[in-house]
């Protein structure tokens, strides 16, 4: 496959400079690509391998059209127009609709004609897959669960009996959709367990990575909108509501019944406490924990710096003489004052 | 399935207050549960939504008792209560016993009678499924494993060969038991490693969460005591010891021999150092490393607040710099000291 | 099996004090063992042990090697001695090659004779194992991957396609090799996929925990080089490097493009964030997050101390207003030098 620079452009916009002809096989970056290989410049911080590079073309913003001689294509998003030209370029691996020897689905499954259910992967009574969904090797789906068009699971995923997703919903090995929420009651110093009858429901065009764990609600659903992009081991609890187009990156924890709102990007092992609501726009740095509802959009955070051991350990245990020390201050900022009078 | 409230509160106990023969079907919340719902009050905040709801009936405590017309349950935990109706309500799923088609069980395993194989699940040689087990799709009971009467494998759970579960153990899915512990000796720049020849043992009625593992012992066990509740994603490293009746929540994690006592709880992402003994009723708040023993019961935290960026950034800055502030303050109390003496 | 110490001796060195021909069929703790056991003292902390000791034989260092009567081997890393005494006792278990009954493999696919598939497990078309490799029930080997010797999968492993193992690589259980990082670019709101057409490429003698996830690179490869030791649910993004013989404890993220380097250790649950490198022999405590690149190899720390909630919340209260706190010490201190300026 490909494209020149001017079919790229006549697809998704942007000017381009230098010869049109060009001919583009694959993407790269700066510092590798070489023959039939564009790159992109999004981040300032890589000019200098602009100027150095040997890419047969480069997608960048009017800023930076004049550092090099490059064939290019000036954009307003090189990074979104660089993933529109690598989709183009590498398209989505398909394989033969049907259900392949050595699966397991039941009789009373209903999958498409234009469905693939590979080896080894089980699909229960009354389960629905529609058409161009693609069950990986080994993976699971419970009775009554819905998979909308084209979803894709991976193998080894697991869809828990009476969960529902969208269409286009892209799950990767090891992700685990629906099992009980943590719902315990103490009695007597002993637990019992709270059965967990609501289901996840996740939209459409929602991707989760591998090894990602969201529970099945208490009562109610779970509930993931539409266009939510979540990293591996990602742990969702029950109960949760994660909004439209939000974003996690690995590892992090949402504990049971937050609600995240649209448009938000959590950071990497950063962790959202029970019952707590975050809104729409909002962005958690990475290994921040939420112990408040957040009513306002922007920028929280609350990792603690790390440093050399020697000095880390020196400054960090007067944390816990924090109170202390203010007292100190205080009596000190009295005595002041005492002195002032007497002496004033 | 459908309960009056005198039937729920002849098994249950409690005292039914309004009509003993509303009929129950199911458990909701007090916000949207309808008709034939049963809710209930554990948490003072929902009292406005007590006043609201529409439930046929509500589980509360004497203290609640006169603040709603609706027929209720009175009891002293009306937490526990609830779960014990909604486990009436939703009894565990069942499924017919035996080996099915598509599953891999060696000849010699002894597998009762009693127990079910889901298809594409294997069991090895010497491996013993007690009556009443369940092993779902995809799941693996190594060599030599013993799984109590009743245990229940959601598809894709792991036990590794050797390992021990008492009755009624529930794991769920991508949950693994038995991988070898994180054993290596360095010598000259390298590592080798050390043979994981403990096990797991793990008690009756314990619930293991998705995606969670549990490493086998370096030499003796790692030992899960009875009643043990843990969440999804949990980490336990070998030859640690949880107590029995003990909780955690998701994504903690415990190094390799450390000792957890009974009834603990442990909140989301903590994580317990290696060698470290906490004592029986401990309380370790969410994200919390504990990194010397506990011996005396309470509750115990470490998580460092969030704030909004700027103000993280400002104040956060400030840590690495607390040894040299504690000292300007010590010099300003000698000053302050001299002059009393010189003017004194 | 059963070796005498004089036999140990010989195949490893070290120097035997006492009776040569002791029998020894296994090894054991210091606190457990006992006849036909060999224990180890590699901490001072377990001295008290050493002297109630009822093993067979004890491997130690030579300055503790007058603590005991226990026949003994003296050596200089009595910890790595043990590690082979413990693989020499204790050899890991075998099977007979052959692809086994319910294994799906491709026609296409090329496994060696010597070469041994489980039942439930997929290896695709173009997928190469070499001699001595052993795939687990459940596991999945995808399109074009290759395994180099000796290399163990555990049941329910998955390796996507195009993936590369050197030999004698063991993963275990729930490992994810290859799967989508997570690159996605914002549009108008809404996020699109940047293909992941990079690889993930692990050296020689690599083991990599249970549930560990590690992402195809982007563009180029993630790479993972000789002798790593990843513990279980580790998360390494697209286009991270870890250099040769460095280790990491349970819980540890990567962010993308995050590079490690050579013989480093990484505590339990840090994160090294998105596109920095870490020196060769760097030491990252528990729970440590780093922000900015490491150029000088040392310990480093960033994990925020623990204490009885109470004192935590008195002390971390201040945190916020350390800023505060900080200005009041500086007006202080010129408070008292114009206090001096106008008496001096």
């Amino acid at each position: 496959m490909a494209f020149t620079l001017a079919e790229i452009a006549s697809r998704f916009g942007g000017r381009v400079v230098g010869a049109p002809q060009v001919l583009i096989r694959q993407v790269g970056t700066l510092e590798r690509a070489g023959e039939g290989q564009i790159a992109f410049l999004a981040n300032p911080r890589y000019r200098a391998q602009l100027q150095a590079t040997r890419a047969a073309a480069v997608i960048l913003a009017a800023d930076a059209e004049a550092l090099t001689p490059v064939p290019r294509i000036v954009c307003d998003n090189p990074y979104a127009y660089f993933a529109r030209v690598s989709q183009l370029l590498n398209p989505v691996a398909a394989a033969a609709p049907g259900v392949q020897p050595g699966a397991h689905v039941a009789p009373g499954a209903r999958v498409d004609r234009a469905a693939r259910v590979d080896a080894g992967a089980t699909v229960e009574e009354g389960a629905t897959l529609a058409a161009g969904c693609w069950i990986g090797a080994g993976s699971f789906v419970g009775q009554g669960a819905q998979l909308g068009e084209g979803c894709r699971l991976y193998p080894s995923v697991v869809i828990y009996p009476g969960c529902r997703l969208g269409a286009r919903v892209v799950l990767h090995s090891g992700a685990v959709i629906g099992a009980d929420g943590f719902g315990i009651a103490r009695e007597a110093g002993r637990w019992i367990k709270i059965p967990q009858i609501g289901r996840v429901v996740i939209g459409d065009d929602v991707e989760i990575g591998a090894n990602t764990t969201i529970d099945r609600g208490a009562i109610e659903d779970t509930v993931i909108e539409d266009g939510v992009k979540l990293d591996n081991q990602i742990q969702i609890g029950h109960n949760c509501r994660v909004g439209a187009h939000t974003a996690m990156a690995g590892c992090v924890a949402l504990a049971g019944s937050a609600v995240v709102g649209r448009r938000c990007t959590i950071g990497a092992g950063s962790i959202i406490l029970g019952h707590l609501s975050i809104c729409d726009d909002t962005q958690v740095s990475a290994d921040t924990v939420i112990t408040r509802s957040i009513r306002a959009p922007g920028t929280y955070t609350g990792l603690f710096p790390f440093d050399e051991h020697g000095s880390w350990a020196r400054n960090t245990a007067l944390v816990r003489h924090l109170a202390e020390l203010a007292g100190r201050v205080r009596r000190l900022e009295q005595q002041l004052r005492q002195k002032d009078q007497e002496h004033g």
